[in-house]
């Protein structure tokens, strides 16, 4: 028995960290994707293969530990590396939303096309793809609606808090609106999206960024909260603009939001280097994407996709992306 | 007869940009100055010498025709050049203010300590100190009011527009709380204020950034105008911490202004690279200072001055600025 599925990573365009304070937020599926296969196994064990990462872990099906089959660098400790994923996986593997549990052994090997650590979603992607594959592995039916929510109970399991936002887009592809109330709603551009993103070798610490920017609206309450707030504003008006194909809107607002977050203090010396370069070579508009602190930045650059891919990869990693209309696939 | 007096540069602290649209602005004059001095000449030319710009020119008495005695760069343009300076120097001169007017040679030299073109208030230097010589040349008594308004229509009539920020501060020296309705109030500070300027080697087109910030409002009124409001706010919690003496808190508001004015689109690259890595050296508080799009940066840095200054003169022009509780001095 085989079983296949593939979850896109994802980019945020508008919304980051505001999304905390329950504004809204503009995300995308990208073209890069996490793609799981499971099969039977040859042992009692589960082995997960991540090529890409250099990951070879084991999962004990009695008790649930993980350990790695290769010496990650030297290191014994799953949680300070990559193969920190393998909680992800494990668990997915063990969520009673998929009816059956693992009751003999399965090799796993995802084929990772999304760099992990740079705010494109690769957890949740890993996660969904896991979950999908498993449903199928187990012949067990399980909704869109539920898979997307059970994904984040796992991302919440592992990482103690976060945003639906991730597997959200992850489960549905596509375009979306996010609000905390209403969840993602799918919007139309009316125009191509082509977008460069650039990463740094600094991988962002999410929640770490997340706290500093809870402490710099304590104290400075009067200020952050407003900023906050028109972030909310950049969002809805970047709606309309990507809905009635205003480019160079899209791109201004793009470049204002860049500047609010750089003023809750999640920008870095790396990140803005590639977001100015990007504008030189002919982006309309560009800005980080994620949590910030490292991780990535995303161009929009109609046009110019080949000058900015050039211009950035001359200075850092930077790859190419398209919109994924497609969600998980299985 | 011989006739001196001298003036200080200013810096920015908070509000540049957002002064334009009435909110306050505090700025700092800073110990670097203009030094004028006024000779009787032996023609009946006023020859007037800035040796730090390399530039040696002559006023004739008659027309008003400024030339270049040196052929800077092999340009005869004054309006492009340094020698642009030349045009306050006449308008100072020939002011009704001074009860007398230039009716015989004069030899004139400016010593100038500030870098020209790097948003640091040079002209105005040049100006308040060049009318303030002059004063004491034609045996003139003229009142700091006086003195201030005057240097403001100097600049007024050379550039076409400006704002009285500059002159007022390098007449009356200090720390200044200026608003368009009350002028400049002085603030004492409860803090050291250690400053490093860095400044890039493009220098900023004052009159086209405060029209780009016009157009971008225009576009996004929703968006820039509170944007513009909450930099005003900024800059009056930057009063109270200052007064209060909480260090921090100013550090924290100059970075968070620094990341409004980005937002604006006034930032660049190399200013965002001087800024963050003042940050990494350990200032607790950088932004650009006056109007951007190249021209200078600041960095507020209790205690870290020297590593500060090293690591930024490791990438462009930077210098220790202190606080100048002088203004003009004749």
């Amino acid at each position: 028995m085989t079983a296949r599925a593939s979850a896109p990573g994802k980019a945020i365009l508008f919304g980051e960290h505001s999304v905390v304070y329950g504004k809204p937020a503009i995300a995308v599926a990208v073209d890069k994707r996490a793609n799981v296969t499971i099969r039977e196994g040859n042992d009692d064990s589960i082995h997960v293969k991540i090529p890409e990462l250099d990951v070879y872990g084991v999962i004990d099906i009695e008790t649930g530990l993980i350990s790695l089959e290769n010496d990650i660098l030297g290191q014994e400790n799953p949680d300070t590396f990559d193969a920190g994923i393998l909680k992800f996986i494990k668990s997915a593997l063990f969520r009673t939303e998929l009816g059956s549990s693992p009751d003999h052994g399965m090799d796993i090997t995802v084929d990772l096309e999304i760099p992990i650590g740079a705010g494109l979603g690769s957890s949740a992607a890993i996660t969904v793809a896991t979950l999908a594959a498993a449903a199928r592995y187990y012949h067990h039916d399980l909704s869109l609606e539920t898979l997307a929510l059970t994904a984040h109970q796992v991302e919440l399991e592992v990482q103690g808090a976060a945003s639906p936002l991730d597997t959200t887009v992850s489960t549905h592809g596509g375009f979306l609106y996010f609000t905390h109330e209403s969840g993602g709603v799918k919007i139309k551009p009316a125009l191509e999206m082509p977008l460069v993103v650039g990463y740094t070798s600094q991988p962002g610490n999410t929640g770490l960024l997340v706290q500093q920017v809870r402490k710099l609206c304590n104290d400075h309450p009067t200020i952050i909260k407003p900023i906050i707030g028109l972030m909310g504003n950049v969002t809805n008006h970047a709606r309309e603009s990507i809905t009635h194909g205003e480019e160079e809107r899209v791109g201004e607002l793009m470049n204002i939001n860049q500047g609010l977050l750089d003023a809750l203090g999640v920008n870095t010396d790396e990140l803005s280097r590639l977001i100015y370069h990007a504008r030189s070579a002919g982006a309309l508009g560009s800005k980080l994407t994620g949590a910030g602190g490292g991780g990535s930045m995303i161009a929009y650059c109609p046009g110019k996709t080949r000058e900015v891919l050039e211009e950035l990869q001359s200075i850092d990693n930077a790859f190419l992306v398209g919109m994924s209309r497609k969600g998980v696939t299985w």
